[in-house]
């Protein structure tokens, strides 16, 4: 009995050092390992920001806010859970520490935690806890840019490497699971002084399926800058081995709150050898950026656009985090509560059951043709409407212009997405921004009997997403969006014409 | 056996001329007869105006156009009735003869319908045939007012009475079962001018359950005025025995486009008697009055208030109409086919079912309070909001006020309706016209723990309908609609809170 215990017990070791260690970390390779299938299926995650930024009105706070800032009245992480539970989501990301260096855990490394402050929660664990109590996978944002803690600012950074191996250390042997790690942050320093090959190896010591993901490493070139230069969108990888991470090894790509490309190819380049490396979106509730809640309510996304860019962002193999943060109080505020449940309905989210998926696109790279393109641009014509890029666009150079598809007549389709330009104004905190719509009026129509047929005409403003859904299957060898009015040049990043069951 | 046969027929003949006939005509009463229950099941049923004006891009043409002047391309009633079957329409009411004289079948006895047209189609024919096929019943719309008509001018007006009589013989003889007579144009002579006795009589004694129903005939005071001075609206009607009739003998009540209150009584006064008599609710599908189809695609109205106004105007034993118009193709056009199915879908309409219900309305008649009301006026006071009268109204005076309703609250939420006041651009055309919301922000909020807990949160104008549907719960003992930034002083036809399972 004693013999068969210990038997097995080497045995879990030995898989533990042994196989499973090997097969988790990232290799060169053309499909996804163990780790990134598994982030693959969880598919599906709640973001959380909660920390000193709260209390401060602010994204990005310098450290230099006293512990006693923190001072949530009514914190309850029990909530947030249940509602990542009830609105469908398989997984939590919780900011564990952020640009600030303000820890939600009782750290024996650093005095600028919960512990210092009002509130003594330990929130790392009052979320894993109830993550575990409501059957939800559990994953930890960490901030490599730290404005507060001392040792990132002595000349040897090992120090501060070292400070972070630490904390991680409390992060990953304390709190049970963590399926996924963000790393943030990275762009302040040069790439390689984050010694990224001995955090990966620690984050995998710990726990080997956790997939680790760092901010804005894919880059145009080859090379190792820090800051933005050169730092290549997430919808630009549509070509395999084209991009290339500054970052290694990681075993998924970041970009907030970029989209990724509907052709998304997820392989990248380091140092000669080809990784596959699927995306994480993460995006706010929030109709604005807004990362850490503010005092007052805000609006959120229209399901219409959250429901499109849910099925945009997951399927094809991608995954989305959704931010929904708690507010001062320490509660999700019940409209981005409801907002949220009700995407997961609309959709079907099904615990346990794969990830619903959007129709099938038909207008996808198919013949295109404008009445007019701005100044005859490259950038900007007709193809990239209908390209599964959503930052390419056709811009128009008149007022009321007709864009045209042509279809296989002999697919049906019954529904319709447009995402059309938008200008933006940013607001005096430059985080905000708020987004006006040129199309004033508009027709969608079918070539039908040697006629255009209007199936669809509106004079609503588009927002951020136009999703029409149409009651009956439509065929037709082409398909028009007739603009009639607008208030300036309309320009469209995607026109999709798909099939949903 | 051939004496069974003959005693079926005399029984058979006894109750036609005897107790059904009796049991038909409207008698003073409290309770709907076997007609108006027939009609109050059928409850929801297609407009379709289609005829001279449709080619003139008019609503009211004079009776002079040529008949050459009607001319459908692709003449297809069939399609008119299979999209009201899809959309779950209960019956169709046709337009026969509208106030230009125009008649949509073979007449006797004018010169002045289709068969002297290029299209030579009986469409009271192809629409009643359509709707026995498709299992739909069938109703007639008649002009009383005639442009075209020699005898509407004659110095005896019996004359053209007669000519009615033979044009409604025509039509109650020859195309089956005709479920509702739709009586329009009286207010052009004098209520007693019309002889409706008359005309009644010989409808039931074509068809007993036919109910009949005379546009515009309910009055403040008793008296028989032709035009619309001292007419009633049809939300006024919420005290019994209050409003006359000054047309009768009729089955039903109609007022298009109005819409009837929420606590409509259905008692009407007639020469000292009291009579029960529901209200058929006439709208357009169109955002703009559009009863004949223009030679442009037009908007439709928003579905959540198209589902709205279903509930409002069906679930208290009332009926609703909606205006469906073929297009000088003689089609009716696909993108409002595909509104009033999708429609159908949403409310969840089946055949030989009770027709779906809105949910309970727990904030009817509620105690309420607003932070400011227009000049004090009494007509514009918060409990017009909740007062069930789609036209009275609460009216602030000032941008950013505050609406409270006091809830019971044992009794859940899930579900909030607002009716904004807009301001009207009327059209050159008299009949067309845009409305523009006041309030641009604003919160719905309840009382939670000693505080307002926003609930909702919106900047998108409100439109002519605003739904919110809450996943979850709410209970609370009070609500609040906070405006947060307004164009202009808001003001609220209604605001509902209801519990919709």
């Amino acid at each position: 009995m004693r013999k068969w215990i210990y038997g097995g017990v080497l045995l879990s070791m030995m898989c533990w050092v042994g196989l499973p260690l090997r097969a988790q970390h990232i290799e060169p390779g053309t499909t996804p390992n163990r780790t990134q299938k598994l982030l693959m299926e969880r598919g599906y995650g709640m973001f959380i920001h909660f920390g000193m930024n709260t209390f401060l009105q602010e994204e990005w706070s310098d450290g230099k806010a006293s512990p006693d800032t923190y001072n949530p009245t009514r914190l309850d992480s029990g909530q947030w859970v249940r509602v990542a539970k009830e609105a469908g989501f398989r997984y939590v990301l919780l900011v564990t520490k952020h640009h600030d260096g303000f820890c939600m855990w009782d750290s024996r490394y650093t005095d600028y935690d919960v512990m210092a402050s009002p509130v003594k929660v330990d929130v790392v664990k009052a979320v894993s806890d109830a993550c575990r109590k409501y059957g939800l996978k559990f994953a930890v944002y960490y901030s490599l840019w730290d404005r507060y803690e001392p040792s990132y600012r002595d000349t040897d950074f090992c120090k501060y490497i070292d400070f972070m191996i630490n904390q991680l250390e409390e992060l990953f042997t304390n709190y049970g699971d963590i399926c996924e790690l963000w790393f943030d942050g990275a762009w302040d320093k040069p790439a390689d002084d984050w010694q990224f090959r001995r955090l990966y190896d620690k984050v995998k010591e710990w726990q080997p399926t956790c997939a680790v993901g760092i901010n804005n490493a894919i880059m145009r070139e080859e090379k190792v800058d820090a800051g933005g230069f050169g730092m290549a969108m997430p919808d630009e990888m549509i070509e395999g081995n084209t991009m290339y991470t500054r970052y290694f090894p990681m075993d998924f790509r970041l970009a907030d709150p970029k989209i990724a490309h509907k052709k998304d190819c997820k392989q990248v380049v380091y140092k000669g050898e080809s990784y596959y490396m699927p995306f994480e979106h993460t995006i706010c509730l929030s109709k604005r950026w807004n990362w850490f809640q503010k005092n007052t309510p805000m609006e959120v996304r229209d399901l219409d656009e959250l429901e499109e860019l849910f099925y945009w962002c997951t399927d094809n193999g991608n995954t989305l985090v959704v931010n929904v943060p708690p507010d001062e109080r320490g509660l999700i505020r019940e409209n981005e509560a409801d907002a949220i449940i009700e995407l997961g309905r609309r959709i079907g989210l099904k615990r346990g059951k794969p990830l619903p998926r959007n129709g099938e696109f038909i207008s996808l790279d198919a013949p295109v043709e404008a009445t007019s393109v701005w100044e005859n641009h490259p950038d900007y014509t007709a193809d990239k409407a209908v390209d599964g890029g959503p930052t390419t666009r056709w811009a128009s150079g008149i007022l009321t212009p007709e864009l045209v598809i042509t279809l296989d007549p002999s697919k049906p389709f019954n529904k319709v997405t447009i995402f059309e330009y938008q200008d933006e104004q940013r607001g005096a905190d430059y985080f905000t921004s708020t987004r006006v719509n040129r199309i004033e009026r508009y027709t969608i129509d079918i070539w039908k009997d040697g006629a255009w047929e209007c199936i669809y005409i509106s004079d609503t403003p588009m927002g951020d997403c136009k999703v029409i859904r149409f009651p009956r299957e439509y065929r037709s060898e082409k398909i028009r969006l007739n603009v009639l009015s607008a208030r300036d040049y309309p320009s469209i990043y995607e026109f999709n014409v798909m099939y949903k069951k």
